[in-house]
């Protein structure tokens, strides 16, 4: 036998992946620690989608469901597509694919799009998902740089750059985790002509497309006239309907591409389950006040959240986030301690779990995370510990 | 920049994979047609697991679980993998990972234990998604035979020469889809031999362990001594429970291999949902005698089944299956219709759906899988239309 690598157990692919800090600070988390690390609503799932779920076992849907999804739900989420994001999915039977969550949907985006030894632009900072997942895929993620000084919006200039004659895809997450940033219509509009221009993909990520505030739109780019088939859309309804235990989200995009990522589906899952899917359907066609109501929650917390984060030393927040529930400032910290050690630190003497920047790239090193999808009283024990250890401006 | 691939839509790997022909069949099925062609039970969830489900959304489980599963459930999954299958998962929280299905415990396993370019070798005939994911992972599978003359029992010197320096794995499907064949335990001895030998890391598939007949005994490769550290078995709650629409099975193996497994499944679904796994629990610590119910209900049918078909020209049972839900007989055709084209003229002509044995490899072409996860009445009709059409014996 010829030599092998090192383990017979594991593979190369998978040992390199990053361990995520999260599973650290769980084990942290002990009695009397706020959590501003939450990446999921903290909201119940509102009770008329719980219902419809009943309903759905009461009438037997306990067998597969299709693998792209059940036809009612693709045929609703195709009229919510177009009066909501402006995305014509006018044959909505082969041009969504409902998947265990939008994590599945952008991993069968990667498989879609992308093959061995291909590269694809991701943000940076961005979603620690994302680098993970082209590297399962056995391809080559190479970052765009997002800073501060540009609110994080996308310099397109600096994105060309980037490109190679191995790219084949770019990765937009609007809005933003973790800067809560929405991008503007005319850096999208730029976007999408560098796409075209250099036959890309786009797989844009618009898991928090209902939590925007403060009057800023979120724009989805496969709705731009022309880019039918350039953009691949994820949506989630983990974050819009508080529906993270259910995992089922659905990206739309080409028939095309589409109809090959549904068989793709068939080996990563076979189908986002069946109870997911009818509760899906309720939380699609039903009342939205629930929605707005969570939006107008995250509002009312993000606003208190600056304004105390705006009266405490050592933090900065330059960028005011418009979207997601997040807020992401810069650490101007005493000593040489990096964005992990002074987040660790934060835990250890204000007992505040906080998610450190560098968790989401290299261009994170030096801010933290704070995730206000926790209620507000704990915001508020939180701001006060942060105070009291940091001091006031 | 330089040429690329034919589109900048989808990648060389996906375009490359098999369309099912069961999407294609599903189109043919009309009115008066009688599907053999199940791969799930018939039957509904059993009620107290429903039940279940619906007291943890009274509950409120509706957030995200922990990506290895519910402790409580990892917890009695270590139990029941010891006292039913012989296999010692001595710290379930760190050997045990719950997915959406055994579909992704598969895949993830493939991930887990294969790099890019090297070789798994996967049964043939045998479950068609085996080679798919191992494409997937950008790997090679590479056949091992399975022939009716030795009951489609596993040729172990056959099987030893088809291990290249390349070879990392080794899929075996124990009771199999589609022959219906419980290996034996002197045979999957043998084949642990082989792994130990050879440094090979044995996948397991032994979403059938319920359902095995005439006394047959279903033997976990995972249980032998000193196969700790080579083998990962797969368990689904699809079949045993008919479950199959709630996306919860689970992999069971040496912590490292798991651990490192539960980091990619944060990059395919994060989870499997929230109810499923509750539900779960209820179903692996809950009464049993609904699992005895349906295996005894497969066996009665499949009893039938064999008996009709022993009486129906063309059609040859030369291997009794003792698992599973499925008959594998091979054709004896008048003209020189291949086993898509007769699967399609019996459908055509009796109105009877069945898969061609080719779905399942080279070594398929000339057999037909007949289910008898659907009702007796249906089953009678079916080989009714099928003894017309083709002539008794």
């Amino acid at each position: 036998m010829a030599e092998k690598r090192k383990s017979h157990l594991v593979s190369e692919r998978v040992s390199e992946l990053p361990h995520s800090i999260f599973a650290r600070l769980a084990n942290l988390v002990g009695k009397g620690v706020i959590s501003l690390g939450p990446g999921e609503p903290d909201f119940a799932t509102p009770k008329h989608i719980c219902n419809a779920a009943k309903k759905a076992l009461d009438e037997g849907y306990t067998h597969y469901p299709p693998t792209t999804g059940y036809p009612d739900l693709l045929e609703a989420l195709g009229k919510k597509l177009k009066a909501k994001n402006g995305i014509r999915a006018d044959d909505p039977q082969t041009q969504i694919c409902v998947t265990c969550g939008s994590t599945e949907s952008l991993l069968l985006s990667m498989f879609t799009a992308v093959d061995p030894t291909e590269a694809v632009l991701v943000p940076d900072p961005g979603y620690m998902a994302y680098g993970p997942m082209i590297e399962m895929v056995d391809a080559e993620p190479v970052t765009y740089e997002l800073h501060d000084d540009d609110g994080f919006q996308i310099d397109t200039d600096a994105m060309k750059k980037r490109i190679k004659p191995k790219t084949v895809g770019i990765i937009l997450n609007n809005p933003s985790n973790p800067t809560g940033t929405v991008l503007k219509r005319s850096v999208l509009e730029e976007i999408a002509d560098i796409a075209v221009d250099n036959n890309l993909m786009i797989i844009s990520d618009e898991a928090y497309e209902d939590f925007t505030f403060g009057g800023a739109e979120h724009t989805s780019i496969g709705s731009f006239n022309g880019m039918e088939d350039y953009v691949v859309t994820n949506f989630s309804f983990s974050k819009s309907y508080a529906m993270a235990g259910w995992r089922v989200g659905y990206a739309v995009g080409p028939s095309s591409f589409i109809e090959t990522m549904s068989k793709d589906h068939l080996y990563t899952s076979i189908a986002s389950p069946a109870l997911s899917q009818r509760a899906a359907i309720a939380a699609v066609t039903g009342p939205h006040a629930c929605v707005e109501g969570m939006a107008r929650e995250y509002e009312r917390r993000r606003d208190f959240m600056l304004k105390r984060l705006n009266e405490i030393s050592c933090l900065e927040v330059k960028v005011k986030p418009e979207g997601a529930f997040y807020v992401f400032p810069r650490i101007h910290s005493f000593g040489k301690m990096n964005s992990e050690q002074f987040s660790l630190w934060l835990l250890k003497e204000a007992k505040v779990v906080t998610i450190p920047g560098s968790e989401f790239g290299q261009m994170g090193e030096g801010f933290l995370r704070l995730s206000y999808a926790t209620d507000m009283k704990s915001i508020a024990s939180a701001m006060d510990r942060l105070e009291k250890l940091l001091g006031k401006k």
